[in-house]
């Protein structure tokens, strides 16, 4: 069994959708995606679980219903259960992922944008 | 209740010792840590879990008993339950690490090199 080196930028060199979050690990049952990012998402919750985003490229901008804050390179942040985001991007935004194997993209929203994870 | 944006070089330039990892955020039973890495550290596995290395800089050599693999900035692995492996680097390395709270860093081995996690 080899352990697998995984290249974030070679992997999201792979797609050019947006919003559709490729698996590239798994961590236990958690799910290890990149994802690129353009435009508005919709508002919606996670209800049973925490999210982290990590930006690889760009500047994700997440707002809240109180506040909004900027995620850039090198930088992450956790959005809590049960707490509405939005997030959103001027200019594509390259970031990884991570949370629990099966959950939803737009969580209780729903919509078109709701994407079922591929792996890459 | 704001959410925290995580600046991984701001959180490692607080801290300068080795192999003692620092938690800067929960994502729900797991910790999200960054650590300083220099020389060879135990080998060990942790049986009830995998876990994530994402390189944030230098290049990050793991030992398995059968192959290596180098990880760097940019790049992660997922080190599988039950695998026996060795961290080490020639030249500093920092890193992110995500596994379930309480584990402990020196797996089965324990040591010298052994730490409690400590928030940041």
């Amino acid at each position: 069994m080899t352990v697998d080196v995984i290249d974030l930028r070679s992997k999201l060199a792979q797609f050019a959708d947006h919003w559709a979050p490729r698996r590239v690990a798994r961590l236990n049952d958690y799910d290890v995606k990149v994802v690129r990012i353009l435009g508005d998402f919709v508002w919606h919750s996670h209800e049973d679980t925490d999210e982290l985003f990590l930006v690889v490229s760009g500047d994700l901008t997440i707002d809240f219903r109180d506040h909004r804050i900027v995620v850039g390179p090198g930088q992450l942040c956790i959005v809590p259960r049960g707490v509405e985001h939005r997030p959103r991007a001027d200019a594509e935004v390259t970031a990884l992922l991570i949370e629990p194997s099966g959950v939803v993209n737009t969580g209780d929203a729903g919509g078109e944008l709701t994407s079922v994870t591929q792996d890459l």
